[in-house]
């Protein structure tokens, strides 16, 4: 997603694959979201999941994301585990040091 | 996905909404892909597609992503327009920090 931030920004990349006990996930992923978006420094998120799921979220700064981190892994704690629903996930926290893109709408002047 | 690699690695963040217009695309994506994995520096590629779609691909440096962007680039044009297939689309490059993870499979010692 195209984020409106001078860059240095922040990333986050959580991949994952879930297991078949996917009850409550959903829900999960919703609040998970809800509560990013009112966190300092959320910039963004997108998702996507095929035999993998993706998630990006990006932040402004990584004090921002250490401190999104604990609110989510204390979020979560009083859910199910994430081992639960995920047979394996990785993360990278990454700075954002080039950005572009295209968008067919603006290059055609509509 | 899990990278073994030291940091710092970089990631190449792509995001994309679909046009309708999208004879061709799957054969590009394997292409890209197959093409992606010979090139030097290459560590691993992630693809997902729900309502966007986003492909992460990461490698050893700076220098690696420029080359395979030139690659790309020439191999696309030969072929449709990435315009014809993308509404829009965001790239954004990445030095990756940090990165953990979490393996069902690791953790119960199967």
């Amino acid at each position: 997603m195209t984020i409106n931030q001078e860059l240095p920004y922040y990333a986050v990349i959580f991949t994952s694959t879930q297991t078949d006990s996917i009850a409550g996930y959903e829900l999960m992923a919703q609040e998970m979201e809800a509560l990013a978006k009112i966190q300092p420094g959320y910039l963004g998120m997108v998702s996507a999941r095929s035999q993998v799921g993706i998630t990006v979220s990006y932040w402004a700064t990584l004090k921002d994301i250490a401190q999104w981190k604990l609110q989510a892994d204390h979020s979560l704690a009083q859910q199910k585990g994430k081992s639960d629903w995920y047979e394996k996930y990785s993360v990278q926290i990454c700075k954002v040091e080039r950005s572009y893109g295209f968008d067919k709408e603006l290059k055609e002047g509509k």
